[in-house]
């Protein structure tokens, strides 16, 4: 049985102070989605169906280089960062995985799995670092790692990744993600074919080694912590590499490894009709890889990746991309964020399955722009929380994420037992 | 035998006036590269014979939305083009081929071929313009052409790229150059998978019936004229296309069609890499597709572009990639922004080749960030004017170009043949 | 009494199709409103008091430096014009004005201020043109208008302006907006300083001519047509213009003229703080100044602009800046899409008047950065449709802009009296 | 006497190997810039008298959030980072001043001006730091500073930045440079105006403690470490700022604080032509605040920046703005980096100074963008290294800064006493 570390009479009293207004606003809604044809319990089964993957760093609070500002009750491992895991997953009913990283959860495997199990938590991609140089370690990554070009770097951060694949085999992963910091800061401080043949090359040697019922993400980012070149960095760079290495490797967007301005649902779009979209590290920016909440700063970009996923949902057949958050959370409580970040997610997948999708087709056929942005601005504009409330209140999570979590004090009580951590100057500037 | 636009006599007056100065630069720098081991007469050599295509469209005056300048003695017609641009390649001797653009430069193409042979220039790519709607066409372009959901529309601009070949083959041409404006302008006016299936469709048709000995290239171009998407939006998906038409199917890189921030060096080096680099239109820009003078803007970013582009010449058989202006002049002579230009390519090409390959590959190797890219700076600080100005002066051309050219009087007298032309505003804000 | 162009019995059909599920719909949100202590009809009361201008140049059909493809019924004249806008007004009773462009709109201003108040319409700003040259104009704004090097241009500049006041004064005007393309295209063209100078005496001259009861605004952006510099770049230029000129002197922000990523919601807040806050063009954009429609982009972003005016509206006194939509409709009937971002920009408003301010505050000063953000997204996510709607209702408006505007079928009518427009390729490329 | 830490014996023969070849090139040079009417020695005067100051922190290595990679040798303390200084000094000869940052150098400040003057460097501006907890203080900076929503927390910053004038005064510093990080990550999270508010009455209370003989320089910036709004985010704010607080206040421009396109060059132009530019923080960037060397990205852009400063230097009288290299050296040795920048500023200024500005003026009155253009580019282009070399060689500084740091060995030699530090993962992601 799932072990809970909210108490769940907690939960059931909060639901209870808003189970009435919601069972109406439920009933409001389906009626008006009645009238569009659309039936509010069958969007409700998919959103209940919906799973997004935690990352195990982020219940960690996030910093930059000036300076990281701790909370309180910091998690000190990963077990503590699997119990914050199961917090989020048993309020949002949404979040049933979890996404280590390696070598910052390394431990047992067996008792990683263990832990997660007593909360009814599964693995979902493992994540390779060779973006630091971990206590140790003979070679240093700080001119690259899969592409450097010191054939011992290359071979330890393979190595290092085969690594990710064994802890991964044991806790029941079945994917393993890839990013590397690998660049240049200067121009002509590394010569671009070169180094690219090197990174496909010890990415090769990886693919070689990855189960057959495993996928292998890749993922690209623009820049930092390379400032002038990054190996991987853009979906053309990454396309590439999944075409090379073969029929387990998919690509990895990350909403926030853009350029400025560049219009990223399209690009979800071209890497789902080749056959190469991976999945997803959702989060959202505003400047650059800023790890802000997804959906906090651009929500109706974010419903439009969504509808670019239901579209392909309908067009092609086996197209089941994974799900990630990704965050950084540098002045929020984490687990809040991660909850609502994860509301957030499904939210912009339940406004997608509103859209009218013969009347789109038929205004996108018939050159009437102002008739088919409508039909995604109608569904957008749903108000579909009362939906995401009663999956979580039928699922047994809670109605209201924020107000239950902080009503539970969990927060208060792990920073009872969790030492408190010192701000940090990083004294980089 | 070559007729000469500008009186030979105002070149050679001019250039007397320069020689003495320029021999004795052209030693003294021809010292300062024999102590770094570089012969100048080779670098001179290879400078002469680089060619850049000159655009037609390139001589009149460009514009903005809001307005159009006209200058005095704007071309009437492609033959007037033609004698403009034989002006350039006088002066120059750097441009010897004319790309002509369908249907705007539309006229008996043995007509075309003689009035250039007049001059000893040639034809260069073919482009085809399904991006306005030209007198009297039957379909409108306004929601697409070659992507267009209507498939007599469609068809129109396949049949339309078909007659560019057919013009193309008779005037010597060996390549033809797509881009398309098709896009959208609000999120769900096109389905992306079903305007790509459509584009690639059309393409496959128009390749089928390319000639052997021809290349096709597409551009690609992050927005504009379509403004929320467009359909060969970057290199990936030009990569796609290029993969999934054929062998003759290349990628043609415009450096103001990028996404801000954008490496495009890097750009160039992957499509090297894979085989698909057909070639470049040069210009500038700060902002968007600006379209200004190659290297006013950035000229370091035009000499990183060319060090990739040796690079590859060493590293790559069969590397030829073609040269193309693409240029809007809109407050200065055309014809002057042009032989400048042309000369600012061949500059950055000199300053690519001075770069001490050896020495760079050693700092690459061993890490040495800064002494790698000290190698590229030391070859892009050196002032090759006196090599660009030699190998025109050895081949007819002006030293000073823009003080012969001005000398000459030729905007004067066109101006007095030629009509002017009233200002415009185009009532587009 | 008010003339309709649009058959009320109509409109009438129309709403009362709708009318008893609007109803219905408008009740359920009351009474959610309600649960949060907002008084619908008191948000409805603002939402009906709000109006925005209509440009006159707007209801054409716009295009690029590549094209124009022109719609059915285009406007021949101003007149027409007054007439698509009377449309506008009529269906959303949210356009009450029209702001006309000089020399576009010239004509006899008598007649201007009578064909307007037929349909009950008023004029807001005035805006001048020195962006293009106007037929038979002495001197060329090619290099420039306001700040052009030559005196005699700028010159006919402030005169052109001081004769737009005028016009102004006759109809009812009570603003002048200037914006000017004013700029260059290469390092060097103009000295910054100079140029400045010269526009800033030119300003000093129109202002001195600025009637007591009128404002001036001055628009900055960030490129385009000039695409090296531009002399009003941004709001730090322009709230400099406004402090030289002096107490009627403010700053008008268009969405799309600033830099990539600018948070411009951060900028409407500094120009209310220190008393330059003018107003805004409205629009939305992806890339550039790519002049779409409002909120189709990023509804988020204009939300939030409208969260400061109404954080504004509360702080200062005498705060009224002006609302202008300012679009470039190029692939839709140019009546649809002022039509919906009239309604869209009051949907922001609307929204951003259900923002809990007193629980923001709260959540502001104790650094619940999250319970702050959820405060502004509770109050965006709410659909205000019902609202729009019932204010629309309630003062003779449409219900559903779209179906009723079609269902009248106005453009069929017009385009069989007004002739059609040839698409034309501007030949610029 | 001042004493050197590179033997100077070592100095004296590298420069002996290169300074036959230096004499020759400054020769042919002259009698290039001769032609032009340019005396080369007057430049190089100039250039000698250029002094650029070196951040303390700059000669530890950098890093990013994801991770640092330590050199050898690292500086342990502000006494061996005054060391590091020196040798800079010693080589460049265009360093003669340190900026210290507080509390990180914190130390007795009669000890620091003594380490200091034994190599004959003085201290330039103060930097303060409220943008990282330093240990043991009192409040936390995570929810700002000098603008936090707490009173107290305002206090302290206000205490830290007074301290920090305490210890200028002691060590000779005649300036303050106020850099703080505060933002916010959400919208919502803060309010615009209050926060401002907060911010300017901070400051206030700061610039009421300055000297008389003081400048106090306010830096601004995009974004980062604040994800969502920063309060100082441009120079329209920071000009708001240097107004508000009065005559001593100036503004501080860091060429890579800005958003992408912007036109850096103007906004130079535009406080010096209002009398608010402070001075800078070199390095430069291709993504957002990379840090990266000055000159090394985009060298161009450096020139058109010190073309401005030399206009300025002829227009306004009392122009004297303070220079300051600001980079982050993530994968060079920082001495090396920080020789290099400072030589490749000296380079910008030796460049500005050879534009012939008579010729320049005459083609901006005469519209004659390409002219004007070409007069830049001109002097850009201009290898000037011999110039810079001799003005090193004459005032006991290197000619070949780069081989003669090496050949001294002085890394090695530090390495040796000073311990190695381990290569750190933050753990942030």
């Amino acid at each position: 049985m799932t072990e809970h570390i909210i108490d769940p009479t907690i939960v059931e009293a909060e639901n209870s102070k808003r189970e009435a207004d919601l069972r109406r606003d439920y009933e409001s809604l389906g009626e008006r989605l009645d009238r569009r044809g659309v039936s509010i319990d069958a969007i409700k089964a998919k959103v209940a169906d919906f799973n997004v993957a935690v990352p195990s760093w982020g219940v960690g609070t996030g910093g930059t280089r000036f300076a990281r500002f701790p909370g309180a009750g910091e998690p000190r491992d990963i077990f503590d960062k699997i119990e914050d895991c199961a917090v989020i997953s048993q309020l949002t009913q949404a979040t049933h995985t979890v996404s280590l990283h390696i070598p910052w959860d390394k431990a047992d495997p067996n008792r990683l799995k263990q832990a997660a199990s007593r909360f009814n938590l599964g693995f979902d991609a493992m994540n390779s670092n060779t973006f630091a140089d971990a206590k140790g370690q003979l070679q240093s990554y700080k001119f690259g790692s899969l592409s450097a070009s010191d054939a011992a770097t290359r071979q330890q951060a393979i190595e290092h990744n085969l690594e990710c694949i064994e802890i991964g085999k044991t806790v029941g992963s079945k994917a393993l993600t890839v990013w590397i910091g690998d660049g240049s800061n200067f121009p002509g401080q590394t010569n671009f074919a070169t180094q690219f043949e090197h990174y496909l090359d010890a990415m090769k040697a990886i693919y070689a080694e990855l189960p057959d019922d495993w996928r292998i993400y890749t993922e690209h980012k623009m820049y930092e912590p390379a400032f002038y070149s990054t190996v991987v960095q853009d979906w053309g760079t990454n396309y590439i590499i999944a075409k090379e290495l073969g029929e387990k490797a998919f690509c990895l967007v990350d909403l926030g490894h853009h350029a400025p301005n560049v219009n990223i649902e399209m690009i979800v779009s071209r890497l789902a009709q080749f056959g190469k979209l991976g999945g997803f590290h959702f989060n959202d920016s505003k400047y650059g890889d800023d790890d802000l909440d997804a959906g906090s700063i651009d929500p109706y970009r974010l419903f439009l990746v969504f509808n670019e996923l239901v579209d392909a949902e309908e067009r092609y057949s086996d197209f089941h991309p994974a799900h990630m958050l990704d965050q950084s959370h540098n002045v929020t409580d984490p687990i809040e964020s991660l909850m609502l970040s994860a509301a957030d997610v499904q939210r912009a997948y339940a406004q997608a399955l509103l859209v009218d999708r013969a009347g789109l087709k038929a205004a996108q056929e018939g050159n009437d722009a102002l008739g088919a942005t409508q039909a995604l601005r109608l569904a957008y504009r749903t108000d579909v929380e009362p939906i995401l409330a009663m999956a979580r209140l039928e699922n047994g999570g809670a109605i209201d994420l924020l107000a239950t979590y902080r009503a539970a004090g969990y927060r208060q009580k792990v920073a009872e037992i969790r030492p408190a951590v010192e701000a940090g100057s990083s004294g980089i500037v």
